[in-house]
């Protein structure tokens, strides 16, 4: 690994590790605190503005993916480097992972204090809203693609330059405002990846889900936006995969 | 059609799927939910960043107008060519009752969900508060007035060039934060229409009222601006309708 | 009056309807709707979100004051020319006034509708807490002397260009976030005085605190900008007064 | 003292004086009032903001510090002059106290009002959700290193000129999303110690931890954002040294 592509994969790595611990740790420390707590809507901000503050803060170094989905679909609208998708992908996990950890760590620092599903993502009995796996995967799939669209439009050519962090962040906001009542917003397999391994094996077991539905609706937007942004090429993208080079 | 509306035309179609799906999404799923629901402001902030999200990903294909009053205020303000206005006027409401269609599938897959009014706008008995038709349309005149006020201020030429989107998407935000109660916020025909389609005969009754008084609140508010903004020429819309010529 | 001035006065008149529409219909619609009002947060949000909106929409034309302590505390730093302070004065009362007016149509929509403070500021009795004379003089005055600190300094040479809205914005966000329960903040006489004339005559006796203690820290910020900012000459306004000129 | 670095001081000094008297006086006064009170999202809000808003508006004079861990971790990373450190921490620590009894003078009047903890951190017993040391101090250690990264981040060469307040504020309201439940949220050793010194012996007893972990956490960020940013030289603290020279 050349210099470059360490600090690519140490940007994801602590962007992922952000992200899960930033937003699961609001859901699980703060969502349902007695009379002060932040519900959804604190929640849902909370895992916006992991990605608004890490984009603004790694983006020129990584791209600021933070989000296997999001690899993938700049992958298929021509944005990402065929050689960094693995690493992207491993130093996603990983981050979440740890970042799992070390909000466990937290989280059990209370006397008393319940697992029960940690944050995880879900589907039928294990959806906060009990709504069906059609329900879900369509939530999931819809989400991403637009998550997507937002993305690379935010940071093609013809979009205002240096904004890109504000509405991707906060599309991730919205995301889970519209979201978490469904399958807890996932969006980001990585996310789903590393708590689902601290909430137990019926959370493992509907991981497939929050893979699948994610990067399928991420790759069609990768499509879509071949066609939508053509004449706007890539951008922040193309400096970073020029300085690579 | 040439190229360049094809792409306009989908830019439409997706932002205005988009508000409505994001926005009524979180309003029919998300704002109630026991103990933990965003309640009104969460519905707010919603709506509002559908468009600010929007706004950066296509707004430099279509203007990002995502809305029936804003593309004739504009249009009354010369900001939008005339053979634009009615594929426009098109793709939204295709776009917006696509996504009722999509929510309404989501919605519908939680056991024991019941329809009510799914975000639904409306006055008097189908009020949220039970406000009257003059209190709704006085309402709904005056936020949209405000909103394409802005709308055009800050895309004018004496405006920082690249922030519209913020507030503007904030704009739609702090509408609806004032007027959930009263029409449950429209200031969108098409966001309107796309919903009442599936709520049922009486909202679809009551749809006149949000198509005439948005627009009529926009149309005034472009008149205003050939006054008010006359000396800080048309910036955004004038590049894309260059590069559409 | 000439051609420039009048712009300036009816962006000043309808920045400020805005500000007080839509902050204190947020407060007067939505702030205790049952179960999903949008309470003291939604209530700052909506007043920190006017002012957002309508810098950018108007900010180029007129300065985007909307509060005679703002336009005061500028010209204190040198940075308001003398023959607009009463002209901007009298425009953001009447636009104050008016927005009042069309809040309490809307509001008397309502069938039960009690009109109680009508989002009026107040101390001792009249303060939402219950908070002393003392308590309240101390709030207004050190808030609207911070709000005006932010103001300058965002829009001072140094500080980096455009962006200045936002802060802005959000200090009204934060202050109301701090003070609603000490005076229902108003760190603004129009504001203040708007609602007053709806509210009744016990209202009105107290006007003279919030005109007198958010000039006092205005002014006081205006004295500090001229040491603090000294080397960082003065960016939007210059622009817009030599339009003027 | 020149000039300049009396300007620095003055800059810290007014810039952490908001923060605490915005951000503990948010939680003190309206976090929990009745019904409408803003809880702990409100709060999160708040701090945030306080930030957000001081670094447009002095962070072109003394790079917007206002707090210990920041100025340290900055130092650390290489971006902090020697010579500023100490008068930095002293503003700070002095303006944090000032705002701590500007707030107490507000807050007690209030017929009735008690203590409690004003706002001050705490572990064990103290926490607000008795969330042990472990726990608090990992919660501290890590909240600070992100924070820090976003911050050089942030403010390096390769990131958007201008946009790094936005970031940098968001991430301080998506801490205290995160961790008001565990220490009530320090990531300051100022804003701690200043309310400490009004809420009691018991809280001053717990300040250690609250200068310890912060500034670790803050040490440990810069020592990474040598390696991680060191092909994007320093940008904005640069230009605040350069003029000090």
């Amino acid at each position: 690994m050349d210099h470059d592509i360490r600090r690519r994969v140490a940007a994801e790595f602590f962007g992922t590790f952000w992200l899960t611990f930033g937003g699961c740790g609001a859901a699980v420390l703060s969502a349902a605190f007695p009379d002060l707590g932040i519900g959804f809507l604190g929640v849902s901000l909370a895992f916006g503005l992991t990605v608004l503050g890490m984009a603004y803060a790694v983006g020129h170094i990584s791209g600021g993916h933070f989000n296997p989905a999001v690899t993938l679909g700049l992958w298929t609208a021509g944005r990402c480097a065929d050689r960094h998708v693995l690493p992207y992908l491993v130093a996603q996990v990983v981050g979440s992972v740890a970042a799992a950890g070390a909000l466990y760590l937290v989280a059990s620092g209370k006397a008393g204090w319940v697992l029960a599903g940690f944050a995880s993502n879900g589907y039928g009995a294990l959806s906060p809203g009990r709504y069906g796996l059609v329900a879900c995967l369509t939530t999931e799939v819809l989400t991403t693609f637009f998550f997507l669209t937002i993305i690379i439009g935010a940071t093609s050519r013809g979009a205002a330059a240096g904004f890109a962090g504000i509405p991707i962040g906060f599309a991730l906001v919205l995301i889970h405002l519209i979201s978490i009542p469904v399958t807890n917003t996932s969006v980001n397999p990585a996310r789903s990846t590393g708590v689902a391994l601290f909430a137990g094996s019926e959370y493992v077991a509907q991981l497939w889900l929050f893979w699948l539905a994610p990067i399928a609706g991420a790759m069609a937007a990768g499509l879509l936006a071949r066609w939508l942004y053509r004449e706007s090429r890539i951008l922040d993208t193309v400096v970073v995969e020029k300085r690579a080079a």
